[in-house]
């Protein structure tokens, strides 16, 4: 058995689905020796972490605190502690991870109503309307930012409209926290999970989730016992929130430290500034886009700044690009998830990795790349349109 | 809302049952930059971590990889996946972590049957085949390092005992990998779980896992669906041990870099010399300890080279000590759990902490704050025993 050698990754630039590249300071903070999970110092640096999601989060929710585990665990964190066997739960369909939603609330014996929409569509409230009225479930997922198809699903007025039929509402948030405006309290979402690896430029291995009021009441009140361990918040909320800070498992010490600094540099920056930074340089990457011939996959006027799925020009083949990309350029973009594979290409401009350097770049790869499988493009009229929208006002 | 400054914890000595400190290499590992977790790069990095943990878990269990979280998901993962709600399921309790085992198997709808011993010792073979004769289970769980009370349960034989009656073996080594002999194909081990930050000093965050072929074969016969998703292997392995690397989740780019770090330092090593320094140093820490007036609390000859149970003497205060312990030398050691707490202290000596200067300092630590707490002690007593017991060949 032979050893292998020291670390030695090539250089990336990581314009995909997530991760994106890390902030540097990020980085720097995971090398801070470990300290004990109940060390009164990590104790503060944790009550400081649960302040800066819910500062970040747009609310204040007590328990709100980061799953040790990646996105997908705050989705089935939020599920099993809502949800008991034999409760109703209506999911709105249209991308590959409110199609995961439908999974893991049939694990967890949800009755399941799918209200579906084409891929890339948004889901009209009226309609959503008639489905609450119809089913009165007790709970309703939707995936906030669809990564697998770059569509934004407008929820503003959704909780509202879910507490009228006394319906809780499951945000998925993984795509859009700290890209795009998300405002917890002022929406009255009432279950919300995210990850660390997008628009918090850290690295993959934390879930933020954050739980209101109704939601507390309904956890309250369960009948059953949460059929996880593991995600149990009934146990894990003595850990993060109570006084006795009684110990459930050993919490990711390193991520944490990572994350406590993600956040630091998001509220340095300031939301909105963030929000619009995000939304500057998707202006400019999509006329770059545009000018080389892309069309986006998603809704027009509900597109994610932060997730930019286009369809592959026909003939051009889904692989052979992604891989000059990669090979040439160090450029990773993101293909296609269930019905989009080989069909669509997704470029992400998240957190740290929102900014003209990585437009410019992506845009001129790309062209390059294409013309050299034979597709036609004026030379320089990605970046060219892209120079130009940034100088619009 | 005011933002928390730059990350500056003070200097600690972590013996306690785990975080153990992390080597530096780790940490230094945890700052290269992130890569896609599909990309061709970090697709042979997993590879290498995978064969790794072949190599240190002495086996060559095609399904080895780590869970992407706390070891306690690493219980979770053998438990939903080997168990289907009905299933018979003996479980050895003698210690909090073997409690654990049983809640999660309750939770997965296990008929449990609990074969209990006195917390710090250990269960005879004899009686484990009685029961295994009467109950007929699918599988057994035992914990192999029970942290809670510093007792090594020896499972040599215990694998070829439960294969005689067509029982799975599942194994809690949580703090046992890496520190102590674990040699899952001789011992004929069928699952086995462990975490990235005791022996093979890493941050928290990973929980390696192992599945032979007896437990593939469960697996692939299984009736109904694991319960939950984020732990399903017959999803996870198609990413880590497929050709064709479907995504599952987002994997913990940075984490499994030190991981892959801390495995190579393993092996750089040698697991024979591993063992060999965890057992020289707990020979020069139990000398000291004895000649301070503390006793074990798990029974003679099954004592934890890497994790020291002694109980607090008489009329002394656990927090008193601990706290003098961590404000005047930044040095961690833990307390008790369930049973034996405020009643034992424990001392780690793991990984890249197993070593004298560990021993000394806290030898010189303990001694000083017993002095002042009224304890009558010989000055220097317990650092001259350990330096014997470092001379004695």
């Amino acid at each position: 058995m032979s050893i292998p050698g020291q670390l030695n990754p090539p250089a990336r630039l990581l314009l995909g689905p997530g991760p994106s590249d890390a902030h540097p300071r990020v980085l720097g903070a995971m090398t801070t020796p470990l300290l004990g999970h109940l060390d009164p110092f990590f104790l503060e640096l944790m009550q400081e972490t649960q302040q800066l999601l819910r500062d970040a989060l747009l609310t204040k929710n007590p328990l709100t605190f980061p799953v040790s585990a990646t996105g997908m665990a705050g989705m089935e964190t939020c599920v099993v502690n809502l949800i008991e066997p034999g409760d109703k739960m209506v999911i709105c369909y249209a991308g590959y991870f409110s199609h995961r939603m439908i999974d893991v609330a049939g694990r967890c014996g949800a009755q399941v109503t799918i209200l579906e929409q084409k891929w890339g569509q948004v889901f009209d409230l009226n309609v959503i309307r008639e489905t609450l009225k119809t089913v009165r479930p007790k709970a309703l997922g939707i995936v906030h930012a669809e990564t697998s198809t770059g569509a934004l699903q407008p929820i503003a007025e959704l909780g509202k409209l879910c507490h009228e039929y006394d319906c809780l509402l499951i945000v998925d948030a993984v795509t859009s926290f700290a890209c795009t405006p998300l405002k917890v309290d002022e929406w009255e979402l009432d279950a919300v999970f995210s990850c660390s690896q997008k628009g918090l430029g850290c690295p993959p291995g934390m879930s933020p989730v954050t739980f209101g009021p109704r939601a507390e009441a309904v956890m309250s009140s369960r009948k059953t016992k949460v059929q996880s361990w593991y995600f149990d918040l009934t146990m894990i909320r003595t850990y993060w929130t109570s006084g006795d800070r009684a110990y459930h498992h050993t919490a990711p010490i390193s991520m944490v430290y990572a994350l406590r600094e993600g956040l630091r540099i998001v509220m340095e920056e300031g939301l909105e500034n963030r929000w619009a930074r995000h939304l500057r340089n998707h202006l400019a990457l999509k006329a770059g886009l545009t000018a080389l011939g892309l069309k986006y996959s998603a809704q027009e006027g509900h597109q994610l700044p932060q997730l930019n799925a286009v369809y592959i020009p026909e003939g051009v083949d889904d692989l052979t690009i992604r891989k000059k990309l990669l090979t040439e350029f160090g450029i990773e973009i993101g293909g296609g998830l269930g019905d989009f594979k080989g069909k669509v290409w997704r470029i992400g401009l998240m957190g740290y990795n929102s900014k003209p350097s990585s437009v410019f770049m992506v845009l001129a790869a790309l062209e390059k790349s294409l013309k050299e499988v034979g597709v036609n493009i004026i030379p320089g009229s990605g970046v060219a349109a892209a120079e130009l929208a940034y100088s619009a006002k």
